[in-house]
């Protein structure tokens, strides 16, 4: 592998600016850069989170969130500390006694393991990694009452399809449904009639730093929360689902929450809706595609996910070819800016995430037009 | 009552600069709005939470809480959303079978519902609102194996005394011991003997906005959590002090964490350490009895908490006397630049909280030097 060879990959020839390509946060987009400037200067840092100029921010979030997606009025949100706070949310107030899991990564096998460690009888269907649910979906085992899918697995790039989670609900009717749409939000329509339950965190394609968890809750999904409560189930205590809605129909949280999050997400959404689902959507899967393309021609790389069926459009991951000298392609890259990172392991993995968010990406100048204007670089998990 | 009068009012003669003082957040302190900007300026809004980076954050952030408390080197501290997060998860790993409640307001009430909530024997020890626990410690009800306390009520100003919660552990030895500090920190000594977990928020005493809340929890606690688990209870998922406890070990989180809040908690105690424990709390405590000697003089308000043993440095209830003309107080106060929230409930109360939090709080140029020079200023709740 020559000089020349590495020059060719991405960004190798452009100035060495250390950029976050990791599968975890996203890089900041500078408008919530500026966003965040703008609360500190109006005292947002400072609101009482019982006051009414929190409750116009709650109220903000809410329906530019309620907007984007066309989320019916009978669902609710909540916001919580993380995306895992919302899981936990869920398997708490959602499974009565029997949960299936559909599992092909972490994200999917922790709803999993919470699901246990919270003593409800949770049910295993997986899948190895970067491989994933096709074709005719499983029936439910018996006595199923709620069942976990991962739209995207945010580490390896593997997506289950809406048609699968569709076939799925069809299939197992009155089985509440719950889906992580972690690596998916902004992109993607989150159908209300698909799930019952949709979660996400702020850090990946809202462009903003972590610290805040979403829920999007049905009125049918919470509903089964309070039956669950009121038959002396344990559906938590701070993040309760009926604890949550008490609150969330004030614009108001139990505890004092991430009110500047709450005011950034807001903004956020609103610059969203200017854009629109559809456009950022069509955007996104065009984008994919180049990277794909891209990858058919690579000398170094190929997707990781075979099937290109289960292929996401968020979250690219690639293998190294044989042969490749796989140091000296991780040092152009690090020597081309991208900050690669361990993944959310300790192995060294001979894989990367090109994790693309979405449109407005300011990492899109590391990468030449010609292959993925806005893909983010990271290992994969081990 | 004239004109003359309100003007005597703290602030009322001052400039129209609204500042918060609710009971709830603290005015961000000036420092921590440089600090953020110091955080976009360094990326760190955009850093993996498994990057080397974050590693030093969180070891940075533990370090200086550690060195300013003179915590032993086998507790821990863990990363959660909120203050009552953090009281859950005490909740859920702490009490076995019985947990013994000292309620006398609404957050040493909220840790008494959570345990309800997840079905544990919690026994409630109440004393009414204003009051609160002195003389002789009770003894706790046969079976209890944990003990809750609330060290200051924020939106009462009510204090237990260390030397009460002294007490109830020498006549209960075996029972854990979990001391809410939310109103506390970082103004008086955490002692690592008296108490198994503290926990805390960062939007009081620490300057911050809200997001981040904080537990220190002893092994001793952690190995309790550990037994019961291992006995087949359920305590928790995300926030399951085990759980926490395996990640925190490499200066990590399971989810995926505030970010910034932490790194911005590293400052604030790097900057608390530079004055020290001491003489933060001498200051705070000759600024409570500044308030205190104020009220015996004041024409409209008089302490809340009658009992001076009962009475906190930290925040300070008052109350009308009888014959004030409350509007006209309430209008003097909004046009002297005091923004005065609802507290935590619906209800509009004859009351207000002076809640000072510490030495270099901005609001001092509020009030004038000769009554109280860091205070702040809400209703009580209802």
């Amino acid at each position: 592998m020559t000089e020349n060879n590495l020059k060719a990959f991405p960004g190798s020839s452009g100035n060495m600016i250390t950029k976050n390509f990791n599968v975890g946060p996203s890089h900041v987009d500078p408008d919530v850069a500026n966003d965040i400037q703008q609360a500190i200067d109006q005292g947002i840092l400072s609101i009482s989170h019982r006051s009414e100029r929190f409750y116009q921010l709650y109220a903000k979030a809410r329906t530019e969130i309620f907007k984007y997606f066309s989320l019916p009025a009978d669902w609710q949100i909540y916001f919580v500390g993380s995306g895992s706070d919302a899981m936990e949310s869920a398997c708490r107030g959602l499974i009565e006694k029997r949960s299936f899991h559909h599992v092909n990564g972490n994200f999917s096998e922790r709803a999993y393991k919470f699901a246990g460690m919270i003593k409800k009888d949770a049910v295993l269907n997986k899948r190895d990694e970067l491989s994933g649910f096709t074709g005719e979906p499983d029936a439910a085992p018996e006595g199923t009452d709620c069942a976990f899918f991962c739209k995207t697995e945010t580490a390896t790039g593997v997506a289950t399809s809406w048609d699968y989670i569709k076939a799925f609900r069809d299939k197992n009717p009155g089985v509440t449904i719950v889906c992580d749409v972690v690596s998916v939000v902004p992109t993607e329509p989150l159908d209300p009639n698909m799930c019952d339950y949709y979660f996400f965190s702020v850090q990946k394609g809202c462009g903003m730093s972590a610290g805040l968890g979403v829920a999007l809750c049905s009125l049918q999904a919470l509903e089964k929360c309070k039956r669950l409560s009121e038959a002396g189930y344990d559906v938590g205590a701070n993040r309760a689902l009926i604890t949550m809605d008490e609150f969330a129909k004030k614009d108001a949280t139990l505890d004092t929450p991430n009110v500047l999050q709450i005011f950034l997400l807001g903004k956020v959404f609103e610059r969203f809706n200017q854009k629109g689902l559809v456009a950022i959507e069509s955007e996104t899967r065009a984008k994919a595609k180049q990277i794909y393309d891209w990858l058919e021609t690579s000398e170094y790389f190929y997707a990781g996910v075979s099937d290109p069926a289960l292929r996401a459009n968020t979250a690219v991951s690639v293998k190294f070819k044989d042969g490749v000298e796989e140091e000296a392609v991780l040092k152009a890259v690090t020597e081309a800016g991208f900050e690669t990172g361990l993944g959310y392991g300790a192995a060294l993995q001979t894989g990367y995430i090109f994790a693309q968010r979405r449109g407005n990406d300011p990492c899109a100048d590391l990468l030449p037009s010609s292959v993925a204007p806005h893909a983010h670089l990271t290992r994969t998990l081990p």
